[in-house]
């Protein structure tokens, strides 16, 4: 692929609290070569930086390329980032980040231009310009996993807000009574639809008695227990598994009517590892609520889909900022 | 305060179901003279367009001004303004209002420029222009009244969304299992924290044998009851009513912190009939409860206020579009 002259490639990178993704994409966002390593963030921010670092290399290996052909390299990190000065402004799940220089940091490792953007953010401008060909004048996307975060494009651009904090819809609060959040309130879209609540829920229903295959699986304990575990339960016929995963839809739904009742988007794209292992069980359900609980002129016309980018929404975005940045 | 000569004047009209203001102001948005009519919506489409012209012809007369030294005129117009074509898409309160073309009618009768919006962006644009000379990037205006709606400046812009009806903040779902809405769904923030609400549940609780200084008042069936009618009863000492007061003011905000973390704005501003009476009752319970469920990193610096113009704002922003739309 590489042919050794051309510099037309970018380097996307998603950081997570677990795992560091890197994607080489050409300057038609084709995917060239992916690389893969553990984020290993107990070992400090040095340490990840390195890691970042390696893993990038590692992916323009994989497609024959080097350094010297990548025009931008982007970073989607999980917390606050200043675009403009290339700093996290602070990462809560990776120990340590705080007003960390993270572009100037992988510049010097790199020797290129590097960007650096909020995770969902990063994730939603890969959806809006790979999937969406930057056609919506707005688009919001939310991600649901283990947390729940969005990213807006609002006149046909990434609205960050005042602090650069905008799209904290995982604490919208839904049901103002309902489970205890982390962030200390009751009833956010995030205690109620999560990968993290659904767990709760099985977790706590196991322990007084219900029955489910999830046991059988993994052991009375339900350790390690993953969104493609619940996908499974499913379709082995775990009537219990089903009604707490649709139950979870149910609100995400509620969720995603919340923001199209404020925000009047054209486009509203789900994804996140939750959606991705169970998008046929689950999007159905969003959808359908969703319309029930949007005012009707607000909702006329509007699309809500789960994205086809699953798990490469994060290195496409990513490389989408790099080609934003140096263009 | 007319001199003959200077052309210099704006005139801001606020539509409401039940009355309509006319204001005319001086570039500087001074308010020269005002007026007010019922609106008699019951009449018609015709009548009513008659009557805003006969409202804004009477508030230049009180200002000893007349339509030649009026370079603009504006509308607020409650429900989806087209504001390109000057038509009313659709306004639910007003009976036969569907895709009325406002701007046209309204110029064949005063000859003057028209411009129209939706009433809750009109009265946050007033309060943006007037009240915060236009300073902040990101500044949403809640107005809690009959209903509750929302007007957004996102990037300094007031924002419209797909169909133009961005900004339904009242059906925006706070409490999943909450009291019927009159959209269909239940536990909007308007079921919870509009004027509606509050006098739905005093009258339900005086059927049920609540006593209060309601009764003694207005009479039992409570007929006429006013937002100024909940803050004499309160000052009164009526514990009952300062109850049902404080608690549609925690949901309110709720209802501020979920505008808050999904869009981070750096002002929100409340206003409407409902604050405007009880704001010294409602607005700190407001404030706290907003201040503790946005996350911190999104609340940081931000500023939540009673907006100071009260029945003003609808004029003053109407005004102020008219300023927009003829420079």
């Amino acid at each position: 692929m590489g042919n050794g002259k051309n510099k037309d490639y970018f380097l996307g990178i998603d950081l997570g609290g677990t795992k560091i993704l890197a994607g080489v994409f050409d300057a038609k966002l084709e995917l060239q070569g992916d690389s893969k390593l553990s984020t290993k963030a107990d070992r400090g921010v040095t340490a990840v930086i390195d890691r970042i670092a390696r893993c990038a290399r590692e992916a323009l290996d994989e497609c024959d390329l080097d350094l010297k052909q990548i025009r931008g390299l982007g970073v989607g990190a999980p917390g606050a980032a200043d675009s403009e000065s290339g700093r996290i402004i602070i990462a809560p799940n990776l120990p340590g980040w705080k007003d960390i220089p993270l572009k100037k940091e992988l510049e010097k490792r790199l020797g290129v231009p590097v960007f650096v953007g909020n995770d969902c953010n990063v994730c939603t401008l890969g959806v809006f310009e790979q999937e969406y060909k930057a056609r919506p004048r707005h688009l919001a996307g939310i991600f649901i996993g283990t947390g729940i975060g969005a990213g807006l494009i609002l006149n046909g651009e990434l609205y960050g807000g005042h602090n650069l904090t905008a799209g904290e819809v995982g604490h919208m609060v839904i049901e103002i009574n309902g489970p205890k959040c982390g962030c200390g309130n009751r009833g956010c879209f995030e205690a109620l639809a999560s990968r993290t609540a659904i767990f709760r829920i099985i977790q706590s229903a196991v322990k007084d008695g219900q029955k489910t295959v999830l046991t059988d699986m993994l052991g009375s304990g339900l350790k390690d227990m993953r969104s493609g575990d619940l996908r499974k339960a499913i379709r082995r016929g775990d009537k219990f598994v089903e009604k707490t995963v649709l139950e979870a839809a149910e609100y995400a739904g509620v969720g995603v009517a919340n923001v199209i009742n404020l925000l009047n988007p054209e486009v509203v794209v789900l994804g996140g590892g939750l959606i991705e292992a169970l998008q046929d069980e689950m999007m159905p359900v969003i959808v359908k609520t969703a319309k029930e609980h949007a005012l009707s002129g607000t909702s006329s016309g509007i699309e809500i889909k789960a994205s086809k980018l699953g798990d490469h929404a994060g290195i496409t975005g990513a490389a989408v900022l790099a080609r934003r940045g140096v263009t």
